[in-house]
């Protein structure tokens, strides 16, 4: 999978075809004569829907692939990402990616966004790009279900939350106050930066809490994901 | 890393060595010259315990690791895993893992355990062996941190846990309690089946209750990492 010019992705493999087709825009699917067998619902779901269906040889559905193993089915989608604006109306929860530049975490962490009933997934300063094949396949899908929106000018993403009603809470295991003891009454926006950096000073002092995930045994930290996944259903564990 | 016959075990890479040294056992230290540069504060603390460091090449090292890019450094270690009845001593809060093959995933859930303030992990069925060199890593060092148990009798450790005072909790995405409404008031034993199968019938009946963690958007499931992180967490967030 990967990005074109023309504003279009491609998406690999059996599972993000589907949901593509389901929750997504697909112009056009190449599948492999072996795939089209294998995933003959998916074809004739494509078919049935007026998109194009080509089939190809093994040689150039590898070509279109990115992975080592090509599942033989990719659909080319119209890309994901809408204004900011149109993914922050009637906010209830977001998750914004801060910095994500590992694309399997970006991927996981919008499958957990997806899971909790997030609203949409904000992809900030140099996050990966969500249209990334990693990030596609690691979301499982979820990046066609919510919406998604990139900016790489992380205070304006802040101020749109704000302004659409959100309050700022970011994650960082180094906080002093604890998730448990956070005030998460109104709609939340998450705020989580790179594995690898956390959050720059500049974005945790703009916020309007940072919290960390307690910490009760002897690890000096859970991953992005599992982070994200116990701050976004925190509020729906109270 | 490897599990060796001898019932040692090699720890690789300087965050594992380190919390080898911290937390578990160390029988010797194998380094380069560059990593033993690099890594001064951990030859300082193997050589003041009168832990024998060894300087060996680049090659011998490379012979040592498993990794792709070794990093130089790696403990001979004792064993982890102890007797399942030294494991649930006075058990708070426990994992068991059941047929978890996928060492990162087993590695990733024994991390999150540890910061959710268990007092152990089982390694039950098939799941991977708890010294494999990916699992060690993915834990980033929690292997050494809390006791962990193997048995291939998984329910001899539904058995255990009930013994010592556990109530069963399965965590299952087809389940019809919702974690929410779970009853989590007693010591807990949380039984987590493999990301590609979940838990074969036989187990889900023999627990006290099978949860799922809600799923509120539009997503099939979370992957195995994040729904523990919700579940072993959720006490902790009510």
């Amino acid at each position: 999978m990967g990005r074109e010019r023309s504003g279009r992705f491609l998406a690999e493999g059996a599972q993000a075809v589907r949901e593509a087709l389901r929750y997504g825009q697909v112009h056009e699917v190449f599948v492999t004569a072996t795939a089209a067998a294998r995933n003959a619902e998916i074809v004739a779901e494509a078919t049935q829907r007026d998109i194009p269906v080509s089939t190809v040889t093994d040689r150039a559905a590898d070509g279109l692939s990115e992975t080592v193993t090509p599942q033989g089915i990719v659909a080319v989608c119209e890309q994901l990402d809408v204004a900011l604006e149109d993914a922050l109306k009637q906010p209830r929860l977001v998750a914004v990616l801060v910095g994500v530049s590992d694309p399997g975490n970006a991927g996981t962490v919008t499958r957990v966004a997806d899971s909790a009933g997030a609203s949409a997934v904000i992809f900030a300063g140099d996050t990966v790009d969500p249209h990334n094949g990693k990030c596609v396949r690691a979301s499982t899908g979820s990046v066609f279900h919510l919406p998604l929106a990139r900016s790489r000018d992380t205070m304006a993403v802040f101020d749109a939350c704000r302004a659409a009603g959100l309050r700022l809470v970011a994650a960082d295991g180094h906080a002093e106050t604890d998730l448990t003891t956070a005030d998460l009454s109104r709609p939340t926006a998450w705020v989580f930066g790179s594995e690898a950096h956390g959050l720059a000073p500049e974005f945790l002092a703009a916020v309007d809490e940072v919290v960390k995930v307690p910490i009760y045994g002897k690890a000096e930290s859970l991953n992005l994901a599992t982070a994200a996944a116990v701050c976004l259903y925190a509020n729906r564990l109270r």
